[in-house]
C-alpha cells in the first residue's frame, strides 16, 4: 500500500492509474477507523480496480473546538486495515496544505441542512461539503464511498455532487453496528464502560419507533415525544435531537406517509452520537 | 463545429477527446460574442487541441431581472464567430438542465466579493462560481480563459478553483477596446448613440487616474474623489463604484502602495458598465 502526504503525491499517483485505465474508488474518513469504515473499504475494492482511502480530522466541521480537540486518532492501526482490508493508498493530508493562508471558498447545499445535525451544529454540513468537494477533485473517483449512519451527511454529499455535476458516484453502504446495536463510530472509543451501555438505548429506541409504525402508527407527535421521553430518561443520557423526516427533502413531517426517516443525535456524557433508522 | 444541447451529449464528445489525450481549452460566455470573447477563443485554440464555447445566459448571477431580460441574445452569430475562430465545441445548456428542480447546492468565495461588483450586486458572484464550477466539472478542460474585464469576477473564479483543487487552470486575457478606449461588453449594444459617446469617459477617467499615480499621486482619496466627480458630471451616466482596491485582495486601500487596481461600475443611461486599469 502506497501513502501520500501532499496533494501533489496524490495527483501523480492517481494520474499514473487514470493513464492505464484504472477506476478508482475512494474512501474519505477522518481516521480511528472501526468495522463501519472497513466495510465502506471493502465495498469499494470489491468495485473498483484501485481504492484511495483519507484520513484527515476535518477542522472546518467541527462546531465544538472540544469535540475537534478529543476527536481520536490511531494512525497505525489505520494504515494497518486500510491495508489489510484491500486500500491501494492512504492519504494523509495537512490541514496548512488544505486550508492555506488565504482560503476564502465554501460549497453549501441549502434546505438539506436545516434539521438533525444540521440544527445544531452550525456550520458543519459546509465544512463538509468544502473538503468533500476538494477532496473529490484531488482523488478523482469514479465511485465514493460513505455511510448511512450519517445519513443527513450522504443525502448533503449526493446532492452537492448531483448539483454541481462531479463526475463521480456517490454510495451509500448500511450502517454496521455492534451486537447490542449500537452504531458504530469513532466516538464510540470516548464512552466509559457504563455510558456504553447507557447508549444502548439509542438504537432500542430507534427500533420500536419503527415498530409501532408497522403495527400503524402515522403520527408524529407521539412517536417523538415517547422516544425522546425515554432516552432522556437514562442518566446522563440527553436527546440533542430526534426527528421523523422525509427521507428525500430532510423535512420534519406531521404524518408518515411515504419513506420516511427516525434519526437521532444524543449526548451519552459529553460524547454526542448518531444513529437512524428507515420507516414504512 | 460540434454543437451540444445537453449534459451527457456534452460529457461524451469531452470523453472521446479524453480518451485520445487532447488537451481542452474552454471559453465560458453567456454570448452576444463580441471581439473580447473571440480574443478568447483565439487563445485557447492556440493552447489546447480542443476547444469548447459554452454560451448560457446564467439566471443566478443576475441580480436585477430586468438586467436578466434584457440581456442581448444572437445565437446564430455566435455560431459562426466560435466557429471562425476555431472552435470545436459550442455548448448551449438549458436552465431547467442546469438548475433543475430541487436544485440547492452554491459555491462562494468569501472576502474576495466585498468590494466593487460585489459590493453592489448582492449573491452575484455566488452565482458565477456556481455555474463556472459546474461547467468546469461537465467540461473537465485543462485550461480556461477569462476577460480582465471583469477583473473581480477573474480573481474570484481562480480564488475558488484553487481553492477547490479543482484541475483547471483558469487564464486571464487583456481587455479589448473600441477605438475611443470603451471597453467591450456584450451590454454595450443596448447603448444609444449619444450614450456610447457618453461611456468614453469610464476609460478616459481611469487613464487619468493611472497618469496622476505614474506621476507620483499615492493618495487615494483625492483621486479617488475627483474621478468619480468627472464621471458624474457627463449627462445620462452615474458612477455605481469606483474604487482603487489591492490588486490580490481586492481591499480598498487608502495609500497605493504596491500593485492597485482602478475599477469602475457606471451606470451609462440604464445599462450598467464596468472597466479597471492597473495602477503603480
Amino acid at each position: 500500500m502506497r501513502e501520500t502526504l501532499t496533494i501533489k503525491d496524490t495527483r501523480l499517483m492517481i494520474s499514473e492509474w487514470k493513464s492505464e485505465g484504472l477506476s478508482i474508488g475512494f474512501v474519505p474518513t477522518m481516521g480511528y477507523l472501526h468495522e463501519g469504515h472497513c466495510s465502506l473499504i471493502k465495498r469499494a475494492v470489491s468495485e473498483n480496480d484501485r481504492v484511495v482511502v483519507s484520513v484527515f480530522v476535518n477542522p472546518a466541521q467541527f462546531d465544538r473546538k472540544e469535540d475537534l480537540n478529543r476527536y481520536p486518532v490511531s494512525l497505525e492501526e489505520d494504515r494497518e486495515k486500510i491495508a489489510m482490508h484491500g486500500g491501494d493508498l492512504v492519504f494523509i493530508p495537512k490541514a496548512e496544505e488544505i486550508y492555506p493562508q488565504g482560503f476564502n471558498t465554501l460549497v453549501e447545499v441549502e434546505n438539506l441542512d436545516r434539521e438533525l445535525c444540521g440544527a445544531t451544529r452550525p456550520g458543519h454540513f459546509r465544512g463538509v461539503c468544502t473538503i468533500v468537494n476538494k477532496l473529490f477533485n484531488i482523488i478523482q473517483p469514479d465511485k465514493a464511498y460513505f455511510g448511512e449512519k450519517d445519513y443527513q451527511q450522504l443525502k448533503i454529499i449526493k446532492t452537492m455532487t448531483e448539483d454541481l455535476n462531479m463526475p463521480v458516484k456517490v454510495v451509500g453502504c448500511p450502517i454496521v453496528r455492534e451486537e447490542g446495536g449500537l452504531a458504530l463510530s469513532s466516538r464510540n472509543a470516548r464512552l466509559s464502560a457504563e455510558e456504553r451501555k447507557a447508549a444502548l438505548v439509542i438504537n432500542e429506541t430507534l427500533r420500536e419507533v419503527k415498530k409501532r409504525v408497522e403495527e400503524g402508527e402515522r403520527s408524529v407527535g407521539p412517536l417523538r415525544r415517547e422516544a425522546v421521553e425515554k432516552i432522556n430518561l437514562v442518566p446522563g443520557v440527553r436527546v440533542d435531537y430526534l426527528e421523523i423526516i422525509d427521507e428525500k427533502l430532510l423535512q420534519k413531517v406531521e404524518e408518515i406517509e411515504g419513506r420516511a426517516l427516525a434519526a437521532a443525535g444524543v449526548f451519552v456524557g459529553k460524547v454526542r452520537l448518531i444513529d437512524n433508522i428507515k420507516l414504512g
